[in-house]
């Protein structure tokens, strides 16, 4: 068990490494050379232009004026300036709701501390238990203000219980509260955002085949029917104009492009040797990716089987497709499939003609990997933490034993190794998740994420929490084993035990979140990765601005990865709260800083790819709520093993009003995260009629939902071009034919072919 | 432990009942007095006439033709003879369905006990376990054909793992084809269906309160708005025409009529003692319950607070009324709730104005008290099983000892008195289910009805399943002790001794099928009591045909209590069929019997309530499925505990598969018993449209939902008459204090009154 010294030596290198961060990152922000590193988002947004004209040649590249940097901290007050509201029109609502957790984050915890050091901690410290006690739990330092301190079965123990009331009170209000600010937010913002293509528009899938009909014919017929008053086209016949020569309208299903994308991204890999080695394909023509684009074209565009079954229907009002999504359209509920259309930038090509057994068959395969890839974790990181333990190094590598007795190498072992190696696995985990939730067959980026989200915080609640507190107490020096010895027991004792194993392991968890939320963070406004990359892009590959704009590497918040990560500091808070106050205060500072940090970044740095209006908040109070759960189970076992026999029965009731409380916010607040409603719909439509009532909403839906493969302009003048290259090719061996007059056969022919 | 003749006495015992019980049906029901016991449905429908003509006067009430005795078995031909095309014509939907679960019952366990009887029973038969291991689970003559005669570790068990795999398939495909069935005629029936109210209509719950505007007004000005195109009208103004004359429209709301309804009850309940001795109120005429609701009728018509925020929005097409019902109206979820209005004759009126608070909350209250009554059962459950076995009787009363020793009392004791214990308890239980059902706020008789079904279902699994083998075990003479004692083990040992105990109860089950599902049902075709009844209020009250008519009491199958009985069979069929395949004849016939007794019965007796078109179905699935992982998960921990670790641990993946099987029915089937999807509706509008261009749906839906105390006629015409004199008194009043011209003031201070 570390000693306080331990982790003040812990918190000194942290802090310090933290300082160190900020510092460069003070003096690299500075140097005009860096500007598109960290401040790209105001280049995309066209609000800056390259270097700052400054009159020596030095001073392009390097900031020469040394005052500036004594303000090397001035970024803080400049990230706080921007008012929420510019904020949304800045970055989005998904970027602020984000930051908004972190205030959440400070609202739950800074009470909860003020709370604990007022009244747990000196009612632990006045406490005292007999050596007997200190000796069966590994007592140290620390623990002189936690639970730990009070002997068994004492009366001080209706102070936790009573704390653990007014925690659950608190936390539950200012998640009421918050749930209700973000409802609004995200109905403000969707009321007060412009005509976007997917108010009027329906994803449908599972489209049935028929034998007489084309897929777009069958859709087309279908909604005409089923919704005469409203129907208005599908998934459009885009860029008529543009191929009105060939009088085709292809584009008016969703084409099965998958295989064209994956070339189109390998050729953009390609792109960059390209311009570095010109010369390259020049030898081997073949192999050159832009051939075999064109082929993939010329398939896709021939082929009938890359037809999709799946289109976006649009309707003439925000009414009828809002009224679309929300209702069932056929007798058979695996056909015919409608719901409220991502934004066109949010869509997940690949998952959409995925058909409906197979997608319950994936979601099966995908749960049992998951559970597999569990167990497989639990492996390395047992392994990880028997080794952060100085006795096991010293049993492991005896060699060694005479390095590691040092005072600071012995802190340093055990106050940042366990955190580092836990960090380092939780890195490699979240793009396997990714991958996972792809094939789930989920059908837009923010859902996948929102998904990869929920299975990593499991992870983290599973693996991370539980295990580290298993495992972990399990290979400590002192006797933990024989708590865990008979773990398959009933599940009450099983709670008992955990909740006895889990203040010994807070000293971990306070190391933890020094690396991961101190220096961690720290790290993130330093972009140490991207400044690199931009400066080797730059000197190898850049040319023009345009190539310039390229090497940006905005980066952008990634939902999948930092929303549960920033959730295990709730969890980690709201379980110590009563049991060891002492990590609260290194769990306000996360939220803070991280507050600071982020909110710079959000305005100065990242682009998000899309915007979903904080949809992820469901999962985040839920998460929250399974976290208030988890601490509550766990003070209860706790207290029971104390043998607190008068006030810990009370606790039972908490975890079923919290049950409740959740069950009400969801029925409160979740419909709004997910349906249009229809007084909003017609309110909006009502309104646009009187002021636009000549608006051509035909013309406007046309381009929106465009497989993006056809949609980028370079890729369709090419494909133009292919396409009209292998007209004439069609046109030869029609007229070697049949002799017929060109101009009737050769288009009619195409149509065929395209329109199959 | 019973030993086989044990069970052959219980089995003599239950079939002669059954068969005396038979008997006694046969000649009463052939008795023209009892005509309208046994035949009621028929006189309700209007094709059967009071007592068949006969010429003696003995004649009229007692049949004295005695060749119709001896085939007193003939309505068994004649209850198999409708088609069920025409009993769905004649009896509903709900009926049809409910007596094909006796089909699916056969279906599933006839392959069953063919199976097993070919392979378990022979593969048990033949093998042999050691006298230890016998004494070891009280080893008796039933015991040779189940698997407690497997000895250990043997490779026998492949046998019952295979079978257990082939009994989960074959049951999976039993139920996905009876639910795609019972899907399609579920369709169909709907589809059939003639115009019906609830196909345009939508039920609007907490609709808001507005200070300018009435409740109706309010929701007639909403929907005006937000369903511009398909609005029509509203819960809508009734009996405008007889109320002409007074030129208000006061049923345009729901009246809060709950007081009122109850003293209409009583009034009814006083009825037959007002027939009886008509002078009681004379003396005390204030009593008169008639006085009262007089009263109270005025009171709803002048207390604005009695006009509930709720309403029946009509529309013009049942596409709109799908639409909206699917749809959110509102930005806040918790008003303007719409849901598919449930039939007339199905709406639970006392449950309508329950605000949505109060309604999460009283969930939250009712969940608990289940919870509670759960534990409170327990304990006279344990006290009827202990004084149930022999050995306690003998130590509780020793004075009864060479009583019981007697041969056929000890076998009445074990083979009878448990089964008779456990029934009487399970009766009285439905009632407080249902009523705590009632109070959970459903909006729907058949909501509530499921909800309570769902409620018995999970009590006699837990309480009469689970507890009665735990607690059964503990109390047998031998030493089953042991297995309990540490019940509060991992949920992995928990297993293993379920699994150890559940053969070991085999024969407390089966005589449990003796009593319930034998003489039980048996009993269901006497009717007894409604028999009494029926001449008891003939002879005292029964003066007029109508008084005739009303004295029928047809009865009903009650879903909430029938289906979860039912489903036990399921239970118990799948939970032995490998353990002790000696259960599955006992069932087979429950199934068989059940089918007959209740296809006569529906079709000569019942009159459901209401027709919810099988919309218990989901439900009925989901508890089968239930049933069937419990019968995996039992298998694996006896098998466990039996030591066949080679063949056991392939059972882990059947609930797996089990879960994903009913995951994907879910998907296929459910939505189509809660959702009226949009091609449907539009194809009936547009074929109305087309037969019956002039209809005026209007005047066709201004009768259907009105409070049913409004409704029925003799009630109006008295509140007619009350309104009247009311209005009356009114005029009286007003024309005193204002001596303004009668006609204009004394009509709008009504309306005013009343429309508040």
């Amino acid at each position: 068990m570390a000693t306080l010294q331990d982790i003040g030596v812990a918190a000194g290198i942290h802090l310090l490494t933290a300082l160190i961060f900020l510092f460069a990152f003070a003096i690299l922000r500075l140097q005009p050379i860096n500007d598109r590193v960290y401040f790209p988002k105001w280049y995309l947004k066209g609000l800056r232009e390259s270097p700052r004209d400054v009159s020596t040649s030095v001073g392009k590249f390097i900031n020469i004026d040394w005052r500036i940097y004594i303000k090397f901290l001035n970024w803080i007050p400049e990230a706080l300036k921007m008012p929420e509201s510019e904020l949304i029109e800045h970055a989005g609502l998904d970027s602020v709701v984000y930051l908004r957790i972190y205030i959440v984050g400070l609202k739950v915890f800074v009470p909860l501390m003020v709370l604990a050091f007022t009244i747990l901690v000196p009612v632990n410290a006045t406490s005292s238990i007999s050596d007997a006690e200190k000796d069966d739990v590994g007592f140290s330092d620390i623990d002189k203000f936690s639970i730990s301190n009070v002997s068994e079965g004492s009366n001080r123990f209706w102070a936790h219980v009573l704390m653990s009331c007014v925690f659950t009170i608190w936390t539950c209000f200012v998640l009421y509260k918050e749930y209700e600010m973000v409802e609004s937010m995200r109905i403000c913002f969707l009321e007060a955002q412009h005509r976007r293509p997917d108010q009027f528009t329906v994803l449908v899938r599972n489209v049935p085949a028929d034998p007489d009909e084309s897929i777009s014919e069958h859709i087309e017929h279908f909604f005409r029917v089923n919704h005469r008053d409203h129907y208005l086209t599908h998934q459009s016949s885009l860029r008529g104009g543009s191929f009105g020569s060939l009088g085709v309208h292809f584009w008016k299903v969703v084409f099965n492009a998958n295989k064209l994308s994956k070339l189109v991204k390998k050729k953009e890999a390609y792109q960059n040797w390209l311009d570095y080695n010109q010369n390259k394909y020049v030898i081997n023509p073949k192999k050159r990716p832009n051939m075999k684009i064109a082929v993939e074209h010329e398939r896709i565009l021939k082929d009938p089987k890359a037809i999709m079954p799946v289109g976006f229907v649009s309707f003439k009002t925000r009414w009828g497709a809002a009224a679309c999504a929300q209702t069932q359209q056929s007798k058979n509920p695996t056909i015919w499939l409608t719901e409220w259309a991502p934004e066109p930038r949010d869509v997940y090509w690949q998952n959409l003609p995925i058909p409906f057994v197979e997608l319950t068959f994936r979601r099966l395969v995908i749960s049992v990997s998951v559970f597999s890839l569990f167990i497989l974790f639990m492996i390395p990181i047992g392994f990880v933490q028997s080794l952060a333990t100085i006795e096991s190094i010293k049993k492991n590598a005896p060699f060694l034993k005479n390095l590691i007795e040092l005072k600071v190498v012995k802190s340093f072992i055990q106050g940042f190794l366990p955190g580092l190696a836990m960090k380092l696995f939780l890195l490699i985990l979240p793009s396997i998740l990714m991958t996972m939730s792809k094939i789930e067959g989920h059908t837009s980026f923010s859902e996948i994420e929102r998904k990869t989200a929920s299975k990593y915080y499991y992870f983290i609640l599973i693996i991370f929490f539980f295990g580290s507190i298993l495992v972990g107490s399990a290979l400590q020096d002192f006797d933990a084993r024989k708590e865990l010895k008979d773990l398959g027991d009933s599940p009450t004792i099983v709670l008992k035990k955990l909740g006895v194993l889990v203040p010994m392991r807070a000293t971990f968890f306070i190391t933890y979140i020094m690396v991961d939320g101190w220096s961690g963070i720290a790290g993130e406004i330093l972009r140490l990765i991207p400044l690199i990359m931009f400066h080797l892009k730059n000197s190898l590959l850049v040319k023009t601005d345009e190539d310039r704009e390229k090497a940006m590497d905005p980066g952008s918040v990634a939902f999948a990865e930092a929303l549960p990560r920033m959730q295990l500091y709730f969890l980690l808070g709201l379980a110590y709260s009563v049991a060891t106050p002492t990590i609260l205060p290194f769990i306000v500072l996360y939220f803070g800083f991280g507050y600071f940090i982020f909110r710079h970044q959000v305005i100065n740095v990242y682009e998000q790819k899309y915007e979903s209006a904080a949809a992820f908040w469901p999962d985040v109070h839920y998460r929250i709520i399974i976290s208030l759960l988890i601490s509550q189970l766990l003070l209860l076992g706790l207290l029971t093993a104390k043998n607190a026999k008068d006030s810990a029965p009370i606790l039972i009731i908490l975890p079923f009003l919290t049950i409740w409380f959740h069950k009400y916010c969801q029925n409160r607040f979740e419909p709004a995260f997910s349906r249009y409603p229809l007084e909003e719909a017609m309110a909006k439509d009502t309104l646009e009629r009187a002021t636009e009532p000549g608006l051509d909403l035909k013309q406007y839906l046309a381009n929106a939902y465009v497989h993006p493969m056809f949609k980028d302009d370079d890729e369709l003048d090419e494909c133009e071009k292919e396409l009209l290259s292998w007209r004439e090719n069609d046109y030869k061996v029609l007229t070697k034919r049949t002799n017929t007059p060109i101009d009737t056969t050769a288009s009619t022919s195409t149509t065929f072919l395209i329109e199959r």
